[in-house]
């Protein structure tokens, strides 16, 4: 089943399709798609859904999450990414933080900072926490907690991450530095998260062109892992990394500028396509 | 005016104090403090105050902000701390963040996280925002942005911060890290805030005393320049840096245990009083 939200932005309405792939609203279930009610809704929902009205036209996808909590971010996780950064492989995985006001819908509009010359792209696999986990005895245990899963950009600007003092985060939390959608779909349709294809384009180049299998800690993985150092709250997001292909690994490759359109694709999550325009 | 929240946690009522010191209901005014309400709403709020009906006894203070968007916090921000902890001085601001939901009140317990062995404390300035902040033009627009100060006690796990991966947030974001209250004075009642004292002791004995006069980068800069990365939004906080004497600089000094009991103090903004136990 994928769930998501449409409508304009800060006031998007509940959806969701299930195997007849029709989109029906479920604003009669739940005012939003919150964490509160991605604990445990879901499964409720699937039965009734046929019932519902389906919807006309969807003008413009938003996150398929309201609310999001914190977006926990793991670095260098896949080996080709590593070493097209120069970085050597983590011992165990590298964590930063996005805050929930970069969220942008799949295909709004990116900012690129005011005196940025770095402004870089990262597809990746987005997991939505769907019951709370805090230290999970093994990795095994982490399904359960997973809602599901979505497409991510990891907006970056490089020099605000790497040449500016220090820590990852100043590069990683401009606004609109992270399209997530369009929809999410549901942990019990991917049955393998491991085995999804990632693919980026940027003015239809494709430049990323990776496979959830090449990850160095797997979803399941970084889930107990964090759940060790903090608590994952439902409606939480995981970004687990990046595989090869984004400009600080291409040095011939420029990096985003006004007027570029950068479409992101993960296998069954639906594509993003936005444009990026001077903030 | 001081601004706090009281009750049990997650059922806070909003209070406010005015010139006379006496703590009042402000439910009538507003459902909570929320950066919604700090944007505007202190100021409409002093003439109506000492009509409001007094609180008898505050059994618990919970943190003075709900609802909080992003924690951004400065790391290395006096001269002082920078040394003991062997580092250089920092060119410019060194960012990083904590999520909202380590937020917990001024004299709640906060738990040693599980394999914990350098749980460390850190009194610091909390500014709050009342005012988007976004590519503020200089340092002297700050100040129309900021709603008010509260203590932040800036939990850090040093081995998970600095020995586990590179990025310091694995060190900062565990449940309960930051405790903070108890109370928000607004900024019209904080006419310098680079002369305020700041001390912490751990089981009586004290180990921080600090003034913000000792800041590398100060309240009006800290503001600014963030801004030129992340937009700020009224109820984001941001933790402004420790002074010396952190455990982590301190080789003879013990890192937190079970049972301690951690004191802080800033002038103006109260006294918090926390707990530590196993979690």
């Amino acid at each position: 089943m994928r769930v998501a939200r449409h409508g304009p932005p800060g006031r998007e309405r509940p959806i969701a399709a299930g195997d007849d792939g029709i989109w029906r609203d479920i604003s009669s279930v739940t005012h939003d798609i919150t964490g509160a009610w991605l604990d445990g809704g879901p499964a409720h929902l699937r039965a009734a859904l046929p019932g519902l009205p389906a919807v006309r036209g969807i003008e413009r996808f938003g996150p398929p999450v309201a609310r999001i909590g914190k977006i926990v971010c793991v670095g260098l996780n896949y080996r080709d990414h590593a070493a097209e950064t120069g970085a050597d492989i983590p011992a165990e995985p590298i964590v930063f933080l996005k805050t929930p006001d970069t969220v942008v819908g799949p295909d709004d509009d990116v900012l690129i900072p005011r005196r940025s010359v770095k402004t870089d792209w990262e597809v990746e696999l987005a997991v939505v926490i769907g019951a709370q986990a805090r230290y999970l005895d093994s990795p095994q245990q982490a399904r359960a907690h997973i809602a599901g899963y979505a497409i991510s950009n990891d907006v970056s600007e490089r020099e605000f991450q790497l040449e500016r003092g220090g820590q990852w985060d100043k590069g990683k939390n401009c606004e609109t530095f992270n399209p997530l959608g369009p929809w999410l779909l549901t942990a019990d349709d991917v049955p393998d998260p491991q085995a999804l294809g990632l693919r980026l384009w940027v003015n239809g180049k494709q430049r990323q062109d990776g496979s959830t299998k090449n990850m160095i800690f797997d979803v399941d993985f970084v889930v107990w892992y964090l759940s060790q150092f903090m608590v994952l709250r439902p409606g939480d997001v995981i970004n687990t990394g990046t595989p090869h292909g984004v400009a600080l690994g291409l040095p011939r490759t420029p990096y985003l500028r006004p007027g570029d359109v950068v479409e992101v694709e993960i296998d069954g999550l639906g594509r993003q396509r936005q444009q990026f325009r001077a903030a």
